[in-house]
C-alpha cells in the first residue's frame, strides 16, 4: 500500500483562456479512514467541458470549483480499504474523486459497478454522464421520431457519439458535425452516422446543406457560434433544440444566437439542460445505456492521457477539440 | 347601398423599413354576390406586427403578402348581403377581409360574433387573435404559478396588456416593459401590474433590477433585442420564454440574443409559436377571456385610426410603438 497519492489543485483563475498554469501537481500522504469511509485507488479520471466553467470565479449553475482544491471530476476505481459495511475491498466504484490518484469518501455518492460485460472506463462515458447527458437531450427534450433528421455537433465526443447512435437505432437520419476528416471518416464509418460535416473544411456550410436535403428536426447543440447559426437556419417547422453545451464560447465574453429569429419563424423549442439535475431518470437510461455498449449496438472511442500530470494539457486540448472520442486520463493500475 | 368600396394594397416591398409609399389606395367595384358567398361592411380592421413580416419577399411561416392584393387583416363588420344559407342581414362577423371597406366571402372562416356583452372592437382584440396568443403563451408555454415572477415586453399593447392582466389573476408578480412613462403609468394603475420598466428611459436596466428582486421565472416575449437580453440576465433557473415577437429586428437583418448562454446555464425553454396553429384551442381560451372582459376583468385599451386612408401611417406607428394599446382602423359606420 502506498503511503502518498498524487492530485491536482486549481491554483489560479484563467484571465480567459486556460493554461497549464491554472493547476498544481501535489503529492499528499493518504490519510487514516475513519469509522464509515473507504479508500478508493483511482483507475480513470473522466475530463469534462463543464469543468472549465467551474474554473471560473462567477457561479453558473454550480458553484466556482475552489481554488487550492482538488479539480472536480468523475473517477473509477477500487476500493482498497474500508470503514464502511457497505463496501468491501476489491469492488470497483464510480464516484467524484476528483483529479487524484486515490481518495477517501464517506461513500454516499459512490455507486458500484458490474464490470462483467462493461468495462471500466465506459462508465465515465458512453454508460455514465455522458451518456446519460446524450439519453435525456434525445429522448426528454428532442423526443425525435423515425425519420426525422437529427444534428449532432461535436459527433465524434463522448455525448454526440452516444446521441447519433442512438438516434440511428430510433430510425433517424442523423448528421453528425466534427472537426476533421479522420473524425468525419468514424462518425459515418464506424457510428453510423448518414453524414458528417467538417467543420474544418472550407465549404462545411454547402456541406451542411447537401447534408439536410429535407431539412433538420432536431439538433443536439454541445458547441454553439457560426455554425449552430447555421444549422437554426435548415430547421424544419416544430423543431427541438437540446441546448446541452456552448463549449465554443466558455472562453470568450458572450456566445450570441446570430439567428434567433429562426426561433420564431420556424416556432421552434430549445432547452436548456444540465444531466444532474434530471438523477430520477439515472436507473432507466443507464439501464438501456448498458445494454447497448454490452451487446455493441453503441461503440464508442476513448483518448486516454497517461498519467496524472498529463491531465492539465489534455483539458485544454479538450476544449480545442483535439481529443477523439471520449477524453480519459489513466491513474493508478488496477 | 354603395356602389364602390375602398382598399389598401400592398405596391411595393420595403427595402429595409417600410414606408407609406409601400401602400396604394384604390376603389373598386362591389362585385355581384355568387351563390353561397355573403358581402360584409367592415367597421374595424386590426394592425398586427405579423403584417411586416408578410411584407418581405421571403417566406417566413406564410407566404408573403402578393403585391397588387388587398393587405392581409382581420376585420370586424356587417353582413349586408347573403346569398349564403348560414348568414343573414345584419349579423355581426369576424373575418380576415384584409385593409378593405367591403369584402366578399364565401363564409367558411366567418365567425358570427355576439355583441351584447363585448363591444364588436374587442373581437380584434382581447377577445380575438391578440388575447389567444396572449392566452396561449401564458397557459401552454409559461405554464406560470401563483408566486412566480412574470415579465412582458410591449406590456400596454393588445397582447402584452392580456398576459400580464392573466398572470395577475393567476397570482403571479407581473413586471412590464413599455415605452414612455405614460404607457407605464397605465399599465400599473390600470392594468394592475406590479412595475412596469420604462425602455426609453435612461436608467431602464436599473428598473429592471429593481423590479425583479426575486428574477424573473417566466417572460412573455414580443420585441427582442437589448432589453431582451437584459431580460435573460435576470432568469430563474427553469425559466420559461414564450417568443411571440421581435418587433425589434422585423426592419433589420439580424436579431441576435446575445446573452444566449443563459439558456443553458439557467436551463431555460424558449419556445416560438403562432396563434393561429392552434386553433383547437381557440373555443376554450376565447370562452375565458371573454367572460373576463364582459365581467370587467380584463380592461383593454385601443388606438383607433380614423378611417381607411389612415391605416398605412397607423401600421408604421405600430412598428415604431407610436400606438397606445390595440391599434384598429375605423372603417364604415355600423
Amino acid at each position: 500500500m502506498p503511503k502518498q497519492y498524487r492530485r491536482i489543485v486549481l491554483a489560479s483563475r484563467p484571465q480567459q483562456h486556460a493554461s497549464v498554469d491554472n493547476f498544481r501537481l501535489e503529492t499528499l500522504d493518504i490519510p487514516e479512514l475513519t469509522e464509515g469511509q473507504v479508500l478508493i485507488k483511482n483507475h480513470f479520471l473522466s475530463l469534462d467541458p463543464y469543468m472549465r466553467v467551474r474554473m471560473n470565479a462567477e457561479r453558473g449553475y454550480a458553484d466556482p470549483q475552489a481554488l487550492n482544491e482538488t479539480m472536480i471530476g468523475g473517477t473509477v476505481g477500487t476500493i482498497v480499504a474500508t470503514k464502511n459495511a457497505r463496501f468491501t475491498v476489491g469492488e470497483k466504484v464510480i464516484g467524484m474523486m476528483g483529479w487524484a490518484e486515490m481518495g477517501v469518501s464517506d461513500g454516499v455518492l459512490l455507486r458500484k459497478l458490474d464490470t462483467s460485460h462493461i468495462p471500466l472506463s465506459a462508465y465515465l462515458g458512453a454508460v455514465g454522464m455522458p451518456g446519460m447527458t446524450a439519453w435525456y437531450g434525445l429522448t426528454q427534450i428532442m423526443q425525435v421520431k423515425a425519420g426525422e433528421t437529427v444534428l449532432v455537433s461535436a459527433a465524434s465526443g463522448a455525448v454526440g457519439s452516444v446521441v447519433g447512435q442512438l438516434a440511428k437505432l430510433q430510425g433517424c437520419r442523423v448528421i453528425g458535425i466534427a472537426g476533421g476528416s479522420e473524425k468525419c471518416e468514424y462518425v459515418v464509418n464506424q457510428l453510423g452516422f448518414d453524414a458528417c460535416v467538417d467543420y474544418k473544411s472550407q465549404d462545411w456550410q454547402q456541406q451542411l446543406i447537401a447534408a439536410s436535403p429535407q431539412g433538420i428536426d432536431a439538433i443536439f447543440e454541445n458547441v454553439g457560434g457560426e455554425v449552430f447559426d447555421a444549422c437554426l437556419l435548415r430547421m424544419n417547422p416544430f423543431g427541438r433544440i437540446a441546448l446541452c453545451g456552448m463549449i465554443a464560447g466558455y472562453e470568450s465574453e458572450e456566445l450570441p444566437i446570430k439567428n434567433a429569429r429562426v426561433l420564431l419563424t420556424q416556432r421552434l423549442t430549445v432547452r436548456g439542460f444540465i444531466i444532474s439535475e434530471h438523477m430520477d431518470l439515472w436507473p432507466q437510461g443507464l439501464k438501456e445505456l448498458g445494454s447497448l455498449v454490452a451487446s455493441g449496438k453503441i461503440k464508442f472511442k476513448e483518448s486516454i492521457a497517461p498519467d496524472l500530470a498529463a491531465a492539465p494539457e489534455a483539458f485544454l486540448g479538450l476544449l480545442k477539440g483535439k481529443n477523439f472520442g471520449k477524453q480519459l486520463v489513466r491513474l493508478l493500475p488496477e
